[in-house]
Order: C-alpha cells, then sequence, then structure tokens
C-alpha cells in the first residue's frame, strides 16, 4: 500500500508544470537509491543515538561536532567545518550544485537528557520494536527529536549523489548542539563571516521533522513561540542569612529558608489562577491573534483528537478554565508563558527529611509570542522581582532566544503544501507551534529569511522516556524512513521551483 | 589528664552522703571494666552503624529491631522482645535488679538518611579518624545520632556485670526505628500491656546523649519541641487538571502546573518576611516563656560561642532579624515553625529542561512548643488551607508528636545536676531543646513521667554527611566514650539516691 501512495505521489508530481521535476524514470532512480540504502540509513541513524552530545551535562561537545561534519560529508556536502563558539561549537557544511538557488537547512545534533532507569530498553541503544499497529520504531533518545528526521534528509542528499543525480538546490546546512539548552551561543555561528554570507542567498531554512499524526495528518507551522531557560536560586550562595549546606531543621526557628524566599519570590510571578504571568508590561507585545490565525486554529481543532492531544499531554484531564479544544489551542499558540520546570531544594528522596535546606532552586521557562523579544522578557523578569523586594533572588540565564513567524505566502511553506497535496497528505496549517525552536535567528534581524519544520513521518517521546521513530510504518497513510526521504527528494524539486516564481 | 579528672569525680561522689554510692573500691573495680571494654565498645558501636536501619528507607526494620534485642540481652537485661507495631517494631527490655526504684531508658535504633558520595569515608565503614584538637572519633551515620552515647550506656550495664554489682536502680528499655520519621507508631510500643505497667513505676525516662561543647561545657535539657512531618503534594494524583507525568512545558499554555498551585498553596502558610507561620490560630497555645526560662535563656547564651553556634548552623551569617544571639536562642526555643525540608518537581538535574510537571511535592516540618499539639496543628493546617482554597492539596501526615516538658526539681534532673557538679563539668540549664524527640509519650498522658537526654561527651554531624561521636578525647575537659560509660554509672547512683528523697 506505501508503494501505491509513493507512486500515486510520483505520478501526480510529474503531471505538475514543475520546471526542476525529474522525469519519472529519474524519480525511480532516486527511489531505488533510497530503498537500497534503507539499512544503512536506520544504521547510521543508530549509530547516531549511540553518541548523545548533551550540552547541559557538557557531555560530547566535541565529539557531536565532529560527527556531524563527517556526516555531513559523507551525505554530500562540498565541504564541512566545526564552528567554534563560546559553548557547544556548531557546524557549517556547505552542498554547491550548480543551482541558481540555495535553501538552508537547519539541524541540531543535540539531545534532551534522559534516565536510562525510566526508559524500557537502553536509550543509546537505539532498539527496533514493534508498535502494535504502528509499525516498526526506534527507540533512543534523540530518534524523534532530531535525528531521524535528520537522517532521512541526509539519506536524501545521499541517494542524489547515488542516482548520479544533481540537486535541484545548492543547501547550506547550519548544525549546533545547544538546541536543547535553547540555543544560547547559536547567533555566533550564524554571525560566522562564512555562515551569513552562505545563508544570505537561501531561500529560507527549514530543519528536518515529523509532523504526521496517528490518522496521517500532517502539519505546516508558519512559526514557533521562543524561549528562555532560566533558574532562580537562593541559598547560601546568595546571601549569609541561609546555611551554605542543608543543615538541621530546627534551626529555622531563628535562621531564614531559602525555600521560603523562593516561594514569595515564585509567587509574584503570575496571578493567583496559576497560569497568568502576572510581571509588569508582560503582555505589552503580544500580538493578538489575525482572523486567518483564528481561521487556521479552528481547522487545527475540527483535523485533530482532543482525545489524542490530552493523552499526548501526560494524560491531562482537563484544559485550563475547563476550554475547550478550539480555545485551548488558541492559548497554547497566543498566550506567552511563566513556567516551572522544576523545583529543587533540601531532601527530595522518599519521605521526609528535617532539614533546612542550604539552597532553594525553580528551574523556569519562559515561552514568548510575537512580538517579545528575550532581551524583554529578561528585563521585565528583573525589574519585577527588583520592584518586588527580592533583587536578592539570583537569575541565572541559561539560553532563550525570540518567537518566529514565517509568511503562508514564502516559497518554502508553498512548496509544502504542493508536496503534501501530490502526496495526498491531509494537512492543517499551524499559525504557530507551541514548542520553540531557534527559528528567529533565520526569520530575525539580519538574515529575516522564511523558516520552518518542514517533513512527514511520525514518533513521541520527546524530552521523555522511550523517545521513539517510526522507520517502517504499517500504515500506508504514515510514513516511515524511506518515505520521508523521498518527500524531501520531491520536496527540494518544488522549492527550487517555487523559488523560481518568487523567493520569499 | 583525663585520669585525673575521673579520679577527682570519684573522690567527690564518695565525699557525698548517696546512699546508693559505691565504695572507692567499688567503683574502682567498675572502672576497670569500662577500660577492659574499651576496644569491645568501640567495635560493638562500628557492628551497630554497620547495620543502619531507616525507616524512610523501609531499610532493615525487622533486623534492626531483633539486633536491638540481642544488644540489650547482651548488656544484661533479663529479658527483651520484639513489639510489633504498624510499621517498624519497637523493642521493650527490663533488668530487675532488685531495687526499690526503676528508671526507663529510651532508645532509638534507627539513623537518618544518607548520601555516601557527600561523605568522605563510608557511612557503614565507622572509620576511626583523627579529629585534630579533640581526638580519636569515629564517622558513620548514626555515631552520635544515637548509637554512641547509648552503646556507652549499655557498656556501663556492662560494666556492672563484668564487676559483679548490682545496679542501683532496675531499668526498663524502651526502643524505637522510627524516631527519624517522627515516631509515628512509638505511642503504640508504650500502650503495649508490657511497656505501660513497666514504665509507670519509674522515676522518669532518659535518652543517652551527648552534650559537650567543644569547650567541654555540657547541657541539661528541660524539655524539648515537637515535630510534626507531613507532605504537601500536587499533581496527576490528586486533580486530573495537571499532567500525571511530566509532559512538555510548551504545554503550560493550555494546562495548569501543579508546581504553581504547590507554590500558592505554600505561600499562604508562613508570612511575607519568610517565617513567620501565617496560619490561623497558630500561636494560641503557645506558653510564653517564664522569667525562669529567659533567665535560662541568658545563661545559654553567656556560655555559648556565637561564632560555633553559627558554624554548627550551615555556616551561616545572620540569624532571623540580625537579632543578637541571646534574642535568637530565645527564638530558637519558643518559636513554633512551619519548615520547608525540601522542594520536588519536575525536572531536578543539572541546568534545565522543557517540562511541566506532573507532580510537586514539598517536604514540611512542624516544630511545636507547648502547649501545642500534634493533632491541633493538624487540623490548623489543614482548615488553613480549606480557607484559602486549596483542599486539593494533598496532606500526608508522615509522623510527629508534641513538645515535652520536665520540671527542673524532678530526680532526673536533679542527679543530672549532682553528677555534672561533681565531675566538675560547667553546663547550662537549656528551657527547651530545639529539635525534638518524642519525650512527649513519656511526659504527657498516660504517664505523665520526668523526662530528658543524660550525658556527656562530644559529636557532630546528626542528619547530616560525616556524622562524628568522639571515643577518645584528647581534652581533658572534654568525655570520650569510657568516661560517658563512667558517668553513666554515677548518674544512675545518684537517680537512685534522688529518686528516694522524692521521685518526680
Amino acid at each position: 500500500m506505501r508503494k501505491i501512495l509513493l507512486l500515486s505521489a510520483a505520478v501526480a508530481i510529474l503531471a505538475s508544470p514543475a520546471l526542476a521535476a525529474p522525469s519519472a524514470k529519474e524519480r525511480a532512480a532516486l527511489e531505488a537509491a533510497v530503498k537500497a540504502d534503507h539499512a544503512g540509513a536506520v544504521k547510521r541513524l543508530q549509530d547516531w543515538i549511540a553518541l548523545p552530545t548533551i550540552a547541559a551535562e557538557n557531555l560530547n561537545a566535541a565529539e557531536g561536532a565532529d560527527y556531524m561534519r563527517r556526516l555531513a560529508l559523507d551525505a554530500g556536502f562540498g565541504q564541512a567545518k566545526v564552528i567554534p563558539t563560546s559553548g557547544v561549537p556548531g557546524v557549517l557544511a556547505t552542498l554547491d550544485a550548480g543551482a541558481k538557488d540555495c535553501v538552508g537547512v537547519y539541524f541540531m545534533y543535540d539531545v534532551k537528557q534522559y534516565d536510562p532507569a525510566e526508559w524500557s530498553s537502553p536509550p543509546l541503544a537505539a532498539k527496533i520494536v514493534d508498535r502494535p499497529g504502528e509499525g516498526k520504531a526506534i527507540v533512543g533518545r534523540g530518534a524523534v527529536n532530531q535525528k531521524g528526521p535528520e537522517t532521512a534528509f541526509l539519506a536524501a542528499l545521499r541517494a542524489f549523489k547515488a542516482a548520479g543525480r544533481k540537486l535541484p538546490l545548492n543547501i547550506v546546512l547550519v548544525a549546533e548542539g545547544e538546541e536543547e539548552i535553547a540555543s544560547p551561543n547559536f547567533p555566533q555561528v550564524i554571525a560566522h563571516p562564512e555562515v551569513k554570507p552562505a545563508l544570505e542567498k537561501c531561500v529560507g531554512v527549514f530543519i528536518p521533522f515529523n509532523a504526521q499524526n496517528r490518522d496521517g495528518s500532517a502539519g505546516i507551522n508558519l512559526g514557533a513561540k521562543g524561549v528562555v531557560e532560566l533558574q532562580l536560586i537562593v541559598g547560601g550562595e546568595t546571601s549569609d542569612r541561609y546555611p551554605k549546606a542543608d543543615t538541621h531543621s530546627s534551626s529555622h526557628a531563628r535562621i531564614e529558608n531559602p525555600a521560603w524566599r523562593l516561594v514569595k519570590a515564585l509567587d509574584t510571578l503570575v496571578k493567583d489562577d496559576g497560569h497568568t504571568p502576572a510581571v509588569d508590561g508582560w503582555f505589552e507585545n503580544v500580538k493578538p491573534l489575525t482572523p486567518r490565525q483564528k481561521e487556521l486554529v479552528a481547522q487545527l481543532a475540527a483535523q485533530g483528537s482532543e482525545t489524542d492531544a490530552k493523552k499526548g499531554s501526560g494524560g491531562v484531564g482537563r484544559w485550563i478554565n475547563d476550554e475547550d479544544y478550539r480555545t485551548s489551542i488558541e492559548r497554547l499558540i497566543s498566550q506567552p508563558t511563566i513556567n516551572i520546570q522544576g523545583l529543587v531544594s533540601g531532601y527530595m528522596g522518599p519521605g521526609g527529611k528535617t532539614v533546612l535546606p542550604g539552597r532553594a532552586e525553580a528551574k523556569i521557562d519562559l515561552r514568548l509570542v510575537p512580538d517579545m523579544t528575550k532581551d524583554e522578557v529578561v528585563a521585565k523578569l528583573k525589574a519585577h522581582l527588583a520592584k518586588h523586594g527580592f533583587s536578592d533572588v539570583k537569575v541565572n540565564i541559561s539560553g532563550g532566544y525570540g518567537p518566529n513567524e514565517t509568511d503562508e505566502n514564502a516559497a518554502l511553506i508553498r512548496a509544502q503544501k504542493k508536496v503534501l497535496d501530490k502526496w495526498k497528505v491531509p494537512y492543517a496549517v499551524n499559525p504557530r507551534l507551541a514548542g520553540s525552536w531557534p527559528g528567529v535567528v533565520f526569520t530575525g534581524p539580519p538574515l529575516r529569511l522564511p523558516a520552518g519544520q518542514v517533513g512527514i513521518g511520525r514518533g513521541g517521546g520527546a524530552h521523555a522516556p522511550d523517545e521513539w521513530y517510526l522507520i517502517e510504518s504499517s500504515d500506508p497513510k504514515v510514513a516511515g524512513m524511506d518515505e520521508l526521504t523521498m518527500f524531501y527528494i520531491d520536496y527540494l524539486y518544488a522549492l527550487a521551483d517555487e523559488a523560481k516564481r518568487s523567493k520569499r
């Protein structure tokens, strides 16, 4: 059944007047190359998962960057180099196909932290398992976020090489290893004297992505929220009012407790409803949703399954304010948030322990919507704490970036719609991804390029145990890894075509 | 020099008109027995440390109780039995010396949790180390809290046996294995049909204790605060408004965060000063300090070292409100507290992780002063949460008991003063220990007995890494283990004497 899908898509593309489109024979050769490389691609993904780069844990920074560089060269990039930053290095790779236009591709080669005890198979073993009703999946940290779809994209480039075909577009690959800590140094990669000029020429930048739902429907994102990650810290390291280490809890009668101080500071950050940011001016630059964005939200609500959405959100039973599904999506994409990721203080094991903590920390993330900026919210947060008498609370900004938006009429999006239509993949257009990616480095100054996620296929468990990516789908409506690779091949042709019409 | 101290103490005791006091020859025989048993006592303490009972971790409950029972029999108790409870068992042991009066002795055989990574030697290895300027100490979990002084007390009983001397008092030993989780089931031990009648006959109950400061001064406690340990919990387990497990933090735009709910609830519990309990009626039954108690506080302040007190409290630099030392002690013994022991929610590793937590927990302890009771404060806390709209916050009471007080004129205290005077150990009388022990089960109904800590010697790091107990003191003013054992021998004689005059 999958073969029929691929064939019909191919036929449909052939029927279009795309200038760059390959002949049926040429596309069949590419498809044969993809299939021949299936086991190789799976193996490359497994090997890559075995080398996790985790910026928060200072794990495999140099190793991960060099691995990324070699993956690019191996896939056909003419040159690839590691770009040093103040933190984990980036990678620049360029593939000059002699084409008129070029596209930027953004990779993250880092992955989220994991606790092997929570996994059903070792997170670096990339075990292939059967997902009943879905097919064969790889379970491993980074499988879907983002090494799976990235491996599929590289496989597309390899197929061109194997089939002896020229790419319809030149490719500029920029990769970073700090996406999971909110890309604190990625602007340095962009500003690099070889990176900026290379990207400036491009029609836009995309990140390989798995966007398919269980029912086969997919999505196009017209932007994403920004995120700022920070820690609020009180304790012996911030004031001599607190012990330098946990001490006996009876001392609290005469010694201040940093956990109480943190609670008092945190309490001021959101309203009593437990979610609305209460920082002065927080909503000042929040653009309301446009009628078109609201229309798209309604389509999303009609297309999606509320039950699946709740299940996929930790099995929650109700949305904020018991709102309906459509309203919850509107809130999801339109509301800036101040989220507590974690609380860390004193004794954290089972039961209790009579200590007065020497330190209390709240891990926070802020999600931003247009036109908020990272600098703006950091300044407002600090001013808020000062105004409420909490200047003593240490604010450690560990990373972040603003939101991004891309016009629905950009070539990057037009080509995406075109290929999804050809593949007969139903899709909704998401006006804004609630999650974040550092697209603002592309969409914002100085590049001001369209940017977004591109891809079909399916996976889950990003940032959670048992992260998985579907490599062989048993459902003809859902793409596995080879189909995603073919999707990228078609997308590059479609994008070359759209770029000729109008770039941005 | 230590020998001189012991000798002069012995001479002083001989000079007193105590009816039960041993002759110089008899006391010398006891002292010889103690010295002959030194290595044995150290070994018994090391072996005991190697078997930690930790109620919070369900560790060695039955093993620890049986070990305690065997330790008692081995020390000369005529009978010893394990007393089952709903939790960790207690132990009752009786030693009938044919004396007129009896004294109750309270042991805890459990210890606090520990993290070996934080220790300079393995916490169960009971390594003997040199503490510069202090002498030889055993480093291990439970060394001072409370196995060290308890081992010394048992060594005193063994010395009577070894020297062929009758004890001047009958002994009733009651032990529990849940002191460190606030003795949730100890009242069951007391209510046991064999325990209550045995204790009722006693002059009072004491727990072996190391009360000496670095300068050799010691303390007598006339009571202790009570403590209640509890956890406040919000999350998927308490409401379907929250995820059942950590989920992606972008979801917070439409899903409530249990950590915020917990922060809002916590915020109501103390005033904005970060320490004064804000629960309705919290101070209703708080008895103000009496003029005598204030006088004793002034003596404590004059005797103690503020620098040492700050160093011993996690190296804090300032007391609450920048108060002076005397005021800080007054606050320490007189103020009830609501303490955050720990905060646990979401991601707690290094840096950040973009999750919305599925659960948030605050570990709390309440310290109570006379005449507060456990039932009273638990009811008030729950009423407070309900009144402020936080009935959804789960309150898990994991243990606790009220405060205890003993009259300065009880035989138990009079005998203590007498032996300290004879030993020429300067001491202050502490009107109330800021820490807690379940003495209220003895001082409260139905027993209403005097109760307190008895002992000299020195140790530190209770509830902290590198807990230690001084077994051989290099400072003649400070007692090691043998001196503490002799102290208990003298104390039993003095107590028998005082009991004859007036019991309570």
